[in-house]
This record gives C-alpha cells, sequence and structure tokens, in this order.
C-alpha cells in the first residue's frame, strides 16, 4: 500500500486541519444585557462529504465501471482530514478491514475550492467481500430478532476483528483528569468557534499525538481511527480514546471496532453506549471534568494515583 | 385521518415522555478528588427505532405485500414520544407532506418492553408518490452539481412546501434571554442525566407547550414537529423553535420544513447552518445563554426591549 494518505504524515500523530477550511467569519448582531451591537465571529464550517468504494474489473460478468463503483454515504463533516475520515469511516463501520485492502484513495475538489466538489473515493485492490447491499439497510437491524439494542450490540460483536485488550493496561486516576485541559489547549476550531468536537488518544501519560476536531462527533472519531489505520496501528494496545463530547453507542461503536480497551468522554454516557461497553469488557469513563470522572464499565483499569 | 397519534392528546403542547422509559438507574464509580466511591448514576436511554412505511393495494401490479412495505430508516433515540418521532423524521425529510396521507400509526414493542422490538409503521392512504429508491441514497447529492453546501441547500428549497412567514412578527430580545431558564426549568429528564437534548416551541411571550428530550438532538426535533404535523399546526406561524444544543444544518433544514422563522439555539450555529438560514430569509439565533445572544441572519425580526 503506497501513499495512502498522501496529503500528511499520517498516523495518528498526524496532519493538522487547515484552519482556513475549518472556520469562517460571519457578521454578527452581539446582544448583551439589552445592548445590540455588530461584529465578526468565527464559525465552525460545515459542508457534505461523499464516500465512495470502487474498485477494480476483475475479468467476472457485469463489470462495467458502474458495477464497480458505490456512493457509501454522505457526512456532514468540517473540512481537512478527509481522507482520514473516510478511512475511519469505513473502518468502524466493517466495510474495509485492512490498510492492505487499499489501493489508492483521491479527494476531488475538496482543495481548490471549500464550496466545491467534495469527495474522497477509496480505490480497493479488488472486489469488496461484504455485501455492499447490505449497506442500504442499517446493520442495526437484524431480521431475526427485530431491532433493538441487544441485536445492535450483537451486530457490532460480528463485525469486530480486534478483541480488546484483556492483559492488564491501567491508567491513573490523575492522568484521566488532567486530560480534558490537555485536549482545550490543542483544540484549535474549538477555541476559535467554542463548537466542534474533538477527539485524541491518550496513552499512561497523558494525549499523544494529534487533537482531531470536527462539527460530528463521529467524524472527529474517525478521523483519528482513520489516520491510524492508514498508518497501520490498529488494534489500539496501551491506548485509549478521549471525546470531548457526549459517550453515545455509536462512539464505543468505533472505539470497540479499533480493539480500544479505554473511551474517556467529558460528556455523559447513554444506556446503551454502556450496555455495549459492559459487553465488550472495555472501560468507559463519563463526566470527565472539573478533577471529577465516573467510571461506567471496567474500573479495574483505573487506579489510585 | 383518525387518531394519528394514539398513545397521547397530541400536538405540541403534547403528549409527556414516560421517565421510565427514558432514563436507567446504573452502578458506578464515582471519583472525585482522587476519593473513589461506589454509587448510581441516572443515564438517558437508547435504543434504536426503526421508522417503516406502508401503504395499501391499489390494483396494480406488484402489489405483494412486500411491495407494499419499506424500512425508511433506523435512529439511536430516548423511547417515549415514538409515534411523533416517525412522523416528525417523514415530514422533515420530506417523505410525507400532510396528515391526510396517513391511514393509521402503529408502534411495536415499544410499551411491553423496552429492549424488544422498537418498530413504527406509518400506514399511508396510498401509494407514496415520491420515489422511495431515491431515499437509499442521501438526498443532499445531486448529480448535477456533485456534493456541496449550495447543492444541499438548493435541494431543501426543493424539498419544502410551506414558505418562511414573510410578514412581519418580531419578538423581544429580554424575551429570547429567558428562554434557557424555562427550557431547564421544563428538561426532567436532563435534570435527572446532565445529558439530553431538547427541543420546544416559543411563541411572543415565551416558551409554549411540550419539552421534547431526546439523545439525539436531530430526534428531539422531529418529535417536537412531529406532534405538530399530527395536530395539523404546520406551517409554523408566529411561533419559533429553541434547541439546547448546536444549530447544525440539519436542523435549520428541519426548521425550515416546518415553515418556521426562527431558530434559536444555546449552542453555536455551523456555517452551512447560516447559509441555509440566510437563503431561507429565517433568523438564526446562537449562543443563547446568560442573558446574551448572538443573530446570525434575520435580525429584523428581534427588537430592543
Amino acid at each position: 500500500m503506497t501513499e495512502l494518505v498522501s496529503k500528511s504524515d499520517a498516523g495518528m500523530g498526524g496532519a493538522d486541519i487547515p484552519e482556513e477550511h475549518a472556520m469562517k467569519r460571519f457578521p454578527v448582531r452581539k446582544i448583551d444585557a439589552g445592548i445590540f451591537r455588530s461584529g465578526e465571529d468565527n464559525v465552525a464550517v460545515e459542508e457534505p462529504l461523499e464516500i465512495c468504494l470502487a474498485w477494480p474489473a476483475d475479468g467476472r460478468k457485469d463489470q462495467s465501471a458502474d458495477n464497480r463503483y458505490r456512493n457509501i454515504a454522505v457526512t456532514m463533516r468540517t473540512p481537512g482530514d478527509d481522507t482520514q475520515l473516510a478511512l475511519g469511516f469505513l473502518f468502524t463501520e466493517g466495510i474495509v478491514r485492512s490498510p492492505d485492502q487499499i489501493a489508492t484513495v483521491s479527494v476531488s475538489g475538496a482543495d481548490s475550492d471549500i464550496d466545491g466538489s467534495n469527495r474522497v473515493t477509496v480505490m480497493l485492490q479488488e472486489a469488496p467481500t461484504i455485501e455492499l447491499s447490505k449497506l442500504e439497510r442499517n446493520f442495526y437491524v437484524t431480521s431475526s430478532c427485530g431491532v433493538c439494542g441487544k441485536a445492535s450490540i450483537e451486530a457490532i460483536h460480528t463485525q469486530a476483528q480486534f478483541p480488546i485488550q484483556s492483559e492488564e493496561w491501567q491508567v491513573a486516576a490523575h492522568m484521566l483528569t488532567a486530560l480534558p485541559d490537555q485536549l482545550a489547549a490543542q483544540q484549535r476550531v474549538f477555541a476559535g468557534t467554542g463548537s466542534i468536537h474533538a477527539a485524541a488518544i491518550f496513552g499512561p501519560d497523558g494525549l499523544t499525538g494529534h487533537v482531531y476536531e470536527d462539527v460530528g462527533r463521529h467524524n472527529a472519531v474517525d478521523k483519528l481511527l482513520g489516520a491510524g489505520f492508514a498508518a497501520g496501528e490498529l488494534p489500539l494496545r496501551n491506548k485509549g480514546i478521549l471525546v470531548s463530547g457526549r459517550a453515545s453507542f455509536e462512539l464505543v461503536q468505533k472505539a470497540r471496532m479499533a480493539g480500544c480497551a479505554i473511551l474517556a468522554a467529558v460528556g455523559a454516557p447513554s444506556s446503551l453506549a454502556i450496555d455495549l461497553a459492559w459487553d465488550s469488557d472495555m472501560t468507559l469513563v463519563g463526566f470527565l471534568r472539573d478533577g471529577r470522572f465516573n467510571i461506567y464499565t471496567g474500573p479495574a483499569r483505573v487506579v489510585h494515583g
């Protein structure tokens, strides 16, 4: 696999968001204590990104170009790290499993014109092994038992290729409580706009590598894990994921797909996030702020000190 | 149309979330200033909901039951007000346009067992007029110009059936600054969990009617607008929508579909949210908290006092 992520040094210590694509200035009227005044405001950019999959002909029937190309998804995201976002999405949704499956990744339009065509096409080495028609339905739905939280959790277990690290790795409580300040110090778009999600990796000594930001919290995690996927850094071992917002089912799912044993969220978890983390032997930390946090599952990985 | 919303009095002043379905207690380890102690925590419930569309045979070919039934979407939501959520989703996505199109709405499983089947089936009076195959692709994608913010905005204008109220209706700045406290006072699930989004309607004198809550902010708005749709209260006239979080493109889109002239958000707007509001002659208010707010578009609708 050559130059999977062409625009950066890749990896989870990787690329920066080009700030001119991530923020935009708008005129604004500010009202404070009844006083109206005019000003300007930095706003986080939101733009659609289309994620497409393509693959070469392999001599079978029905191999016209149209039959070797699929629009997989459109996500509303903050421009920047689009290649990582596409790869992270395809990986965490179980559509690609290894960087060896990827031939090339091409981005159209995003560099030249922020309002132009926003498309990442991932060319595979060969036709995908999973049935793409299934992607048209949401995979949370299984025909056997209908749609419910339990079926959603089982679907994740079926898809996940990496086990959660079972040998001990532990983090100290005081390291965890230091993470939000480390994150805030690196959140450049948030500092400018007050309005964007972030995701980063931490090790035993605190945050490591780049902080990925996006208007969508799932996108921030996909950018982070896509960078790790491209750099061959998955599964995550002796590393955790920190997210700036709430821990939904979707975020625990993404961490689970990466084999990550600890997910720490500045916000609250949902019931299904806790259920999936518990069922996966993951450690789920929530409300990590102001020197405090709650451990919802897997408390043995967090030690005093 | 009879008994569209069977389990409540419907309307935007309507149904309550059954709290036992919206919150769940989990054991938790709480760490504060290095002290570990055990406790319990109220957590917002997240569960998948499948939204299905069905319609009667009309004498044409290929009218087997399978051909008159479609899974439209699965959304991760907080149980409660599921009928409103399904109707709001179908309306704001442009799939149904009038309550007259609806024959019945049936909910399976949600009452009897929170972990059971979570499915709302909306039976139409006749076969849908829009081409459902288009729903498999995201409608933000238009073939003519590729995927970009401009195309996304044009797609919304094409779908929206109601104009934005053009005759003046104005709100006073001090009424807007009072809204967050009114919202907080009614957010029962948030008060219990510290972790859930809310949406409500306001008029010239403040909040009116029920506050809808959900782990997904788009779901909270769909519940609100689905209640209004079922009660024949759309388009919104002399009314605005208040949301507890950020104003994304998706939330402005939903307000636009309801013909709503003012969207006020406690959090920040995104760039595309501002672009759509501007292009729709809507008033978009952000960072509405602590006695302050910003007006991003349509400032003429907000007056001193």
